[in-house]
């Protein structure tokens, strides 16, 4: 067979562990497992998503203009249907929008440490891969990146809150950032947490009316799969001007959610009080983490997720971490394939935090 | 913005129209709505499938190995499940595959009229397209064509039985053809209505076992959209050499099935007796559809699957039929998109095909 040699330089995304493999791998009970590995929300999903998805008629194909969930979605971020597109997870999105305007010419810009299916996505693309040298968002070196290479760059990737590390600019930043931004150059901001970060502090809500209003060249992504609790219903979406969103829905597979999907989708969005709910018990939750890493002098860094991360240091590294937990049945999210010293935790409940943060402290007592 | 040039070129697929869209657009109840377009499954789904469905945690990103559902694939098709890649219904995985191995100098060879999808991802591969000249799988024309050719084709693709006619060849002539290609080049056999034509004439099943234990460059490709009746489930597979589905698979994007898809999918291959009461009905119904083709001496091809294709004249042409029928509610698939003065019909229940077949001899009285 002869295959494309672009394959050769593609790497698979490493997702979290499910509970099934870890009741396979270490023979515990599924029930005794808890995964704090991929930011799913603790409380599960919404009675009313929950009762979409039983009702409905998985036999027959979707609606495949998401007609009900485009003007629920339009309703809820005041723009209008044709500002909408819907993905697989918001990563297919990205992964639309990267594929519209990257090429071996033009490559996507990003911050070092950050969601690892921008470079898979740019791969795909066969896109070359600019980043920044700091760790988080600088959004000011990014601009210097930018204008350095602006004819080589076809997107330029903000991750808004930070995945996998939790910081996120302000709002205001982010917009002077913008303005910086040629409208020939795609701009995707990864907005997948935004509802823990504005939550936490309203200074980092990035609005997409208002970018609408003012940007031509900027996609707004959001995703269920986070607050809103349907992580393994993959139903990502995109907001961006109507002409990019004409473009980049040219490379929309048709049926790209399923029938349980579309449904449990809309009812989610119908019940804001579970996903307040939600997010109030992670920021209730997150200080207990951050104390049990000042306890042990452990970095971390103050978090606008559902997430932390927190620095391990050399004799417990973040593998023998990982690995020690997970053999109690605790699945957490080791960030060495990030290159870092670090693991990931999802926020959970009250209970599972519990769990964690006893096997956390045993592993540094 | 400045988009990839090969955007210019692309055209979406036309889907099947959804019920609630003529819901709303005729104003008609939708129960009152028949929907015989999409060759969905018209007794719905297993009611095992339906249960494990209703019974999962759609918060949950899905276990990405899909280990289980692996498994049951390879138990059911004699094979490993490192022959097996699952798909987010089996398009996406000839999706991935055309992507793995076309490109501007290597294109794709399918019959004259066939699945439109193929075209599309061709596209989405930059990819030319090399045709027969004669509307059914014509597979000495096919050879003929890869043989000038080979050079510059990197995919042949065979539908069989075929979408949207309902042809089917023999299984020992595709065994026979598959011997004049390359090892180098892919060879795709999109088997999504295979369940069909095995049980109206034995001779058509190809058998994924012996296709893997002779070709290296086959994939074979099936789906849970048809006769296992999880069209809005976004389920399929392909069957391959390790060494194919490794490559292939670089390209699969994570969490491409859901939750529930892939707790339906596990529930539905172990409810034979539903799948096989839904194509007895299925070729116990289809006569009647001949029989009216007959009475008003319209041509029709005798069909291999869950549909049937029927020709329509001059004066009542196809695209004033559908349109008429979808008056009455009667959803079914206007051809003119592939050239055809034709329309496709899923057989439905015995009491939609009642309606269906009123609706149609009235059209013609």
């Amino acid at each position: 067979m002869i295959f494309n040699e672009f394959l050769e330089n593609l790497e698979s995304y490493e997702p979290g562990k499910p509970i099934e493999l870890v009741a396979r791998e270490y023979g515990i009970k599924p029930e005794n497992i808890i995964k704090v590995a991929s930011n799913e929300n603790p409380f599960g999903s919404s009675p009313k998503a929950l009762q979409a998805m039983r009702g409905c008629q998985p036999a027959l194909y979707p609606d495949d203009s998401y007609f009900a969930l485009k003007h629920a979605l339009a309703v809820r971020f005041g723009c209008e249907s044709a500002n909408i597109i819907i993905g697989s997870g918001s990563d297919q999105v990205m992964e639309m929008a990267i594929k519209a305007v990257c090429n071996e010419n033009r490559g996507i810009l990003r911050a070092k440490t950050t969601f690892a299916m921008y470079d898979i996505y740019a791969k795909f693309a066969h896109a070359p891969v600019y980043k920044t040298q700091s760790e988080f968002h600088d959004l000011a070196q990014m601009a210097e990146i930018y204008t350095k290479n602006a004819a080589n760059i076809g997107a330029v990737i903000l991750c808004l809150p930070n995945n996998p590390l939790g910081e996120c600019p302000d709002a205001s930043e982010v917009y002077e950032f913008l303005e910086l931004i040629s409208q020939d150059t795609l701009v995707i901001l990864d907005c997948a947490y935004m509802e823990f970060a504005n939550f936490k502090d309203s200074k980092k809500h990035i609005k997409p009316a208002h970018v609408l209003s003012k940007f031509t060249n900027v996609l707004y992504s959001g995703t269920f799969s986070k607050a809103y609790g349907l992580g393994g219903m993959r139903v990502g979406y995109g907001l961006a001007n109507t002409k990019l969103i004409e473009q980049i829905s040219k490379l929309r597979p048709p049926f790209n959610i399923t029938t349980p999907s579309l449904a449990a989708a809309i009812a989610a969005l119908d019940d804001e009080d579970f996903v307040q709910k939600g997010i109030k018990n992670n920021f209730d939750e997150m200080p207990r983490y951050e104390a049990f890493a000042s306890e042990f002098g452990l970095k971390f860094i103050p978090s606008y997720t559902n997430f932390i991360a927190i620095f391990t240091n050399e004799e417990k590294n973040s593998s023998i971490l990982a690995d020690n937990l997970l053999k109690k049945g605790i699945i957490l999210r080791n960030l060495k394939s990030y290159g870092l010293n670090a693991v990931r935790i999802t926020i959970g409940t009250k209970k599972q935090n519990d769990k964690v943060l006893e096997a956390l402290r045993a592993e540094f007592a």
